[in-house]
């Protein structure tokens, strides 16, 4: 077969790793001349396929391309978009494999969590479908650990690890001065669907009546009264109390604590997340003086104490990827499967994307202590290997030396810009657009706290031309469906 | 003169590096034992003195103690305290030195800021007036960095590395995804009457256009059009915008932004802090997608990213202390003395107490650019050495292998266990008052948010007997005045 290039993009949330995965790619890659040609990045995720914005990788220096394994965040930008079926969407398929063949892409290297996996299968359809040659290999990546068949995902080690330190870096300043002040403590941490990342707090303890005194898990149906009583039992015997928090804590009936809260003349929900809500119960019960964090996304780009596991890893699967793609498979995933023995260890293994789209892995309920508070030793066997080791970057006056890519476009060879379909790029930005064809949409209020559930909104079909540079709309202006408009029909307020 | 013992107690809240101040003070000590006996610690700070809750630090291996340089928070506890001037509360001051004379007690070191250095002077003072043989040595500490006369403060510098390595590192994720996601990020700092805190973010810029785009200072008033244009501005140039906050930003009257908030049915100040105040604020405007996030005492018990520079210094400005004691020095403060040439160093030198309690120094306006919004070159010249260096501490299973001390107590050799005075010892537990004595007292709703503002609360007269283990109180007891009572008068709830 003649030597084809490589398409990688990043999607979704990024982490600290993730670019240590694009790293694998591209430096595996490289090694692979013969057979490879470009390794194009998307820029901005797949956004950058169908908007035909790709980055030539093979303009940045071999030192420049290494230092993406000391890089948090997205290198090349990442989205989230995800593809409708191909039944209900060819239009973007279509110019999916427009740019593709355009620049004689080959290989479709897709870095992301469950919604990606499920994009990468359905790009791997459609080269079957169409008769085109590609072959689509997924990589795993997500803080939130819910990817299934892998023992874990790249990205989650590392937040385990920053959330483990930060919990027990504030516990022992609550502790030392909980005679006169803050009895209380709350972190709150990400994890929406899964408790992971709260999970991964357990591992600050390692005696009885160490912090964290109190886990909340989205797993476990939150009772007032058992959690009240608890927080006041730690503080008697203990002087203090220390809860980490889930942000998908919630109720029995599914409704999320975070949503419980004060409203404001518009009836907008209270400012605040998941952990003032608590911090505030807690005083009006006890009077407690309490302090609370919310670590947002420091936790998932805390690069500088990123786990050295979880780094290892995330090459690995990226290096894997590109062996995948060599030995011709599609459609597959490579994995870290965990070895038998008690020290431990792990390789890479594969997984079919049919196996991997749309299914979730929660915490085995045998990782959850009895009382629902806490982590049960099988947790933290499970966890502490995923959060081992320092993978320090390298320092410049005092603060780490993120590389900086060029990311130099690839001359664009198509006339259509963009293509205008009923399902329009989720973007909030017009410029990023192209000349031609804006998105133009309105999103609802939020149906729950934007702050704490960035994902949770929902697209209403357009009402209105909003111009999202300014965020301000002009109302009543009937656009029917959610579609693309010519520039002319947008009004930039 | 005979042999005689020191004290030292760490005074207000902790830091990354205390210890490593503790730790110069014992090791020294330690290495002049025909001079300094024993050197007993305050447990729970100068409220260890006042209750003879001494903590025998001989009892600790010298690998103990040499842990303490990589161990964060207070590790013999601390206490917000001030002791009133030696004419209001003759009582405490008797106390003091019925403790002190009781122990042999002829060194008092006191680790904190401001208002310690202020205590630690009436301390030398106490001496004096009675002819007591005490040299009292204020060692340095604050991460607010505003003592007079030293270049800065230990447990700063650490403070600023954390703020600018996570204030890069998050503003690198927001930069990845704003084209489809958040375009506004902001991040919560410490700082309630001096911005160095909220400056130190500055550092994580190093061209034009870099994160953060906005700093807010106590410093400078806040003027909401300004701000909000400056935003918009920022959005529209770079496609999204990260501000710091530091938690004293306010309005020009002098009204703190994070008091401006939401009121639940019972009249509190809504829950959030300052960042999801400012996040609505530019929502309500702009429709902006946000996050945020509140960093509280993860950023001043990093202990895992401290500064190089701060932990040397901390450790010096310790064993100065105990240099200038055996040397004959009374109230007394060693420094920080920056060199005079191009390259950054460091000296100790020494100031006299007098000149240094009840002084505040605050950012020079030069510090601050033009605009309001940003650090000069000259605050970034100041502060990047502060900031320099990475001494990281030792790991075990993927955490900092934190000491944990045995802290045993010297035993009592006073029949009194209190002093039962018209000044209540400020505790909220009753439990570490010792057996015959308890405070009680009411605190009243806060003046502000607790969360933001922990230390803005007022103290009313007692109208109740509380049980601040429980936080409830039976109210309609008037109790007079606040006071010490006997056991007797305590209702726990």
């Amino acid at each position: 077969m003649p030597k084809r290039n490589a398409f990688y993009a990043q999607s979704g949330g990024v982490t600290a790793v993730i670019n240590a995965s694009a790293c694998g790619v591209i430096e595996t890659a490289r090694k692979h001349r013969s057979q490879i040609g470009k390794v194009y990045a998307g820029r901005n995720g797949i956004i950058g396929a169908l908007q035909e914005d790709l980055i030539d990788t093979s303009k940045e220096s071999a030192a420049a391309i290494h230092g993406l394994l000391t890089t948090p965040a997205g290198a090349f930008g990442s989205c989230r978009h995800k593809l409708k079926s191909l039944q209900e969407n060819p239009a973007e398929y279509e110019r999916l494999l427009e740019v593709f063949k355009a620049h004689n892409i080959g290989y479709f290297f897709y870095n992301g969590g469950g919604d990606s996996a499920d994009t990468c299968l359905k790009v791997s359809q459609l080269g079957q479908a169409t008769g085109y040659p590609l072959q689509a290999i997924h990589i795993p990546k997500t803080i939130d650990n819910d990817l299934p068949l892998t023992d874990n995902c790249p990205g989650f080690g590392s937040v385990a690890k920053y959330i483990a330190i930060s919990t027990r870096e504030a516990a022992m300043d609550v502790a030392s001065m909980c005679e006169t002040s803050t009895k209380v403590f709350i972190l709150e941490v990400m994890g929406r669907h899964a408790g992971w990342i709260a999970a991964a707090s357990g591992l600050a303890a390692t005696q009885k009546g160490d912090a964290p005194h109190i886990i909340l898990f989205p797993e476990i149906a939150f009772d007032r009264d058992t959690f009240m009583a608890k927080v006041q039992r730690t503080v008697k015997r203990h002087g203090y109390c220390v809860i980490v928090a889930s942000e998908g804590a919630q109720y029995k009936d599914g409704t999320f604590l975070a949503e419980s809260g004060l409203k404001d003349a518009f009836g907008h929900s209270q400012l605040g997340g998941l952990a003032p809500q608590l911090a505030q119960m807690i005083k009006l019960e006890f009077g407690y003086k309490y302090h609370w964090a919310v670590a947002d996304y420091l936790q998932r780009s805390a690069r500088h104490i990123a786990s050295q596991t979880d780094v290892d890893q995330a090459y690995a699967v990226g290096e894997a990827a590109v062996t995948f793609a060599l030995r011709g498979d599609n459609a597959i995933m490579p994995c870290i499967v965990r070895g038998k023995g008690k020290r431990y260890s792990w390789s890479i293994g594969e997984a079919s994307l049919e196996d991997v789209a749309n299914r979730e892995k929660k915490m085995p309920r045998n990782y959850i202590s009895r009382d629902g508070f806490g982590i049960t030793d099988a947790a933290n066997a499970y966890l502490t290997p995923l959060s081992a080791g320092e993978a320090y970057p390298g320092y410049r006056k005092g603060l780490p030396n993120y590389v900086r890519l060029k990311n130099i476009s690839v001359p664009r060879k198509l006339k259509t810009r963009s293509n205008c379909s009923d399902e329009p790029y989720i973007t909030t930005n017009f410029s990023r657009l192209g000349q031609d064809f804006a998105c133009c949409y309105l999103y609802t209020a939020p149906r729950l706290n934007l702050a704490t559930n960035p994902h949770e909104f929902e697209v209403k079909p357009c009402i209105a031309i909003v111009s999202l540079i300014d965020g301000a709309a002009t109302p009543g202006m009937d656009c029917a469906q959610r579609k693309f408009f010519c520039r002319q029909h947008i009004i930039v307020l």
